[in-house]
């Protein structure tokens, strides 16, 4: 999914053999307890996918915050609500976390990605930068 | 000085007793290895701070992620490259620790920083949602 995506088509191995880098990052955000990396199953096949991160901070009264990245739905699966769904589930994951605030960032590019996110009542109040080092 | 800062001012709380919720936050902050919380200190003076966070995640080849957050300086210490060298040092750090990205989000009312980030060649390729919950 991460392969099949409009950006990551350009930027991701989707070999069958899974990359090693891939196996290393996995075994990284599994042993790591702030980081819960979602899959959502219909059957034998998965559906959807995305990484929570929590992040405590001294800002905003020592707010923690959930931070999404990484959400792919499959492309056969788009359009149905699975989008909202695992939003609902998130969200909640963060409130039950003791988050007081959700936080994601998406490319400029991902035009339905920020009608969805208006929807759900985010706000597009930042801006998001990258530097690759 | 999250206090002491356009957007802090209405949402921080300066009492000179620190309240207990940021001596909690401090705690979580300080108990997870792949939180940074940095403070730039001058003689008996704190002045500068920011939270770096380590995100590991299976995109971009399974890319581990510095984030920056927080990014404060003591206003009579502004203008005066000190910023410059704090993100010298964050980045040489978020390398060190295997990063091949630096991210941040900044409010987009912050005109200053955003020039400030894109002299640095960081890229706004992104749009910062937010949601309180």
């Amino acid at each position: 999914m991460l392969a099949d995506d409009m950006l990551g088509a350009t930027r991701e191995n989707a070999a069958p053999a899974v990359d090693e880098c891939y196996r290393a990052a996995f075994a990284e955000i599994d042993a790591d307890p702030n980081q819960f990396l979602c899959v959502v199953e219909d059957g034998q096949q998965i559906v959807g996918t995305m990484q929570l991160t929590f992040i405590p901070g001294l800002s905003r009264h020592g707010a923690k915050r959930g931070q999404i990245e990484a959400v792919r739905i499959a492309r056969d699966r788009r359009g149905g609500k699975l989008g909202e769904a695992m939003f609902a589930w998130a969200i909640g994951e963060c409130r039950a976390q003791g988050c007081s605030l959700v936080q994601l960032t998406t490319d400029k590019a991902r035009r339905d990605a920020h009608r969805f996110y208006d929807r759900l009542g985010f706000e597009p109040t930042h801006v998001g930068y990258k530097l690759k080092i």
